[in-house]
């Protein structure tokens, strides 16, 4: 656990910068949520902007990235991610003492509302509609209702749920896949654990990977699991390093995937010579499925702000030995 | 009103047809229904098929169109068409006497999930996503919630009842514009009539077109409607009849409408040198939203025929007058 409650008064005397590439209005906005000037640090983790306070104040930030040289300054106390993935953060251990929490934000929502479209998209062949009138041809063609198909949910945690919710108001009946301590109910119309997914392996029209990375999640789509399915739409807004592009590769020449939409990879961006945009009937959709607003960062740090002057843990900090 | 009950025996008689382009399996379906073999007749009203039976035996008709030929034909009792839509058959009026029975089956819900899919792919940038998988560009891109905006649906019967329940499990916030005389309820948020509309029109994020085709709506959306929108996507999935194309090119070129989706046109197919195809940011859909399934027609039939063997007259019976 790293709910670390940070000392009384700390939060007073903290500066606060934000990393590169934070909107000017996020920036605007922490100065008026703090009642303090908001510095910048940058991809070396240099600090710029108003010079006022004192050089030994403790510190807190808010970024994409914590770049190596502020992993080892004990000013940092204080992480504030602007995503809710923070396995890159992770990765090669977290400082101690040092308090992380996310932005969730809408996420779930946003999340739920792109595995919907394009889930939608597949079944009412919205890429070819869109072809067809790119060349002026007139070509009726049946769709296909995604009410009362099956969708499996890889991952049960908030992303997942969200994502069962959005596809089981549209008439899909959801199997959530998780740990079994997850609790049952919620928006899923069944729940089962992964061992037990064989089964569901060919009758699903839809499968969605919303996992988080962790040692167990590594690789997890791989050529056994692809291979059973048959004809399912495949979405991946979890974590790049869960699925084996080669299976992928190998799952779509069969037809034992129809169709890929992949919104994460483990290499971001992708080179132009990189072999996943070889990948047949699918589609990249560059990290953009939980975006956050501006305003997403901005209301989750406020929550962040306010239980820790009240002395609680924020609800969004990361423990960090499970990964999220 | 033309419910007519058919005089009893009539169907124990009766030779049944079915029209161009009718799927064996819908003909196979119909005779095991009818327990007859089933003829074809095609667009010049000639029929073909098993010759048994009198010369002039009761004829009860299966297809899309009735020919000229077939129309003036005594013979005809019943005709059962395949779409929803009935407007072309009724056009220069509909023969005395003849029952008209309409196949409906799940086209509202079919509706309902094409809307959903092309609004969640305008929100979700959908077309994007695919030109730059194609042109190997990875770049973040925001999405946009559909829930919480709103959605004007003309008409409120059967097919705008089923895009607002499908637009509203979305979080869509509906507004139903029809009929006063329409009940109150169902899935709309709200419900307004067409004299209402104005100070919705700058609000509305996406409008549905679900009118049907009467003198009321002929050109229904056309320049003082259009141009009071601020940014909409527009879908028709009613009659192509009730848009002005002038005027959606206007709007289209104002940002009034922001993107627009046609299923359906005045002329169909359009030739590849008419102007729909030169509006920007437009998809046809070529009349696919509601196309029904060899079951969807076959189901629909059986229902009228058993409702007529009862002495009842069928649900799905055109009332003539009324054009629907």
């Amino acid at each position: 656990m790293s709910s670390i409650p940070l000392p009384a008064g700390l939060l007073d005397r903290a500066a606060l910068a934000v990393g590169p590439g934070t909107a000017p209005a996020v920036a605007e906005e922490l100065t008026a949520l703090t009642g303090r000037p908001v510095l910048g640090y940058d991809a070396e983790g240099r600090l710029s902007g108003a010079a006022g306070g004192a050089q030994d104040a403790p510190l807190v930030l808010v970024g994409a990235t914590l770049p190596p040289a502020l992993r080892g300054d004990p000013r940092v106390r204080w992480f504030h991610s602007v995503n809710a993935g923070v396995d890159g953060l992770l990765d090669g251990g977290w400082p101690a003492g040092v308090l992380l929490t996310r932005t969730v934000g809408r996420m779930g929502e946003r999340i739920g509302q792109y595995a919907l479209a394009w889930v939608l998209a597949d079944c009412q062949g919205v890429p070819g509609h869109l072809a067809r009138t790119a060349a002026r041809a007139w070509r009726r063609e049946p769709s296909e209702l995604a009410a009362g198909q099956t969708a499996l949910v890889y991952g049960t945690g908030h992303i997942g749920t969200a994502v069962a919710s959005a596809l089981g108001a549209a008439g899909v009946h959801t199997v959530g896949v998780g740990r079994a301590e997850h609790a049952p109910g919620g928006p899923f119309d069944e729940r089962i654990t992964a061992e037990e997914d064989g089964p569901w392996l060919g009758r699903a029209r839809f499968v969605v990977d919303a996992l988080p990375l962790t040692d167990a999640t590594r690789d997890f789509f791989a050529g056994p699991r692809l291979s059973a399915l048959r004809g399912a739409t495949f979405l991946n807004v979890g974590r790049g390093a869960t699925v084996s592009l080669p299976a992928l590769g190998r799952a779509l020449a069969a037809g034992h995937v129809r169709t890929a939409v992949l919104d994460v990879l483990t290499d971001e961006p992708p080179a132009p010579d990189h072999p996943v945009w070889e990948l047949p009937r699918t589609t990249l959709t560059s990290h953009s499925a939980g975006i956050t607003a501006g305003t997403d960062i901005t209301a989750d740090f406020r929550a962040c702000w306010e239980a820790l002057r009240a002395g609680e843990a924020p609800e969004l900090a990361v423990r960090i030995g499970r990964g999220y």
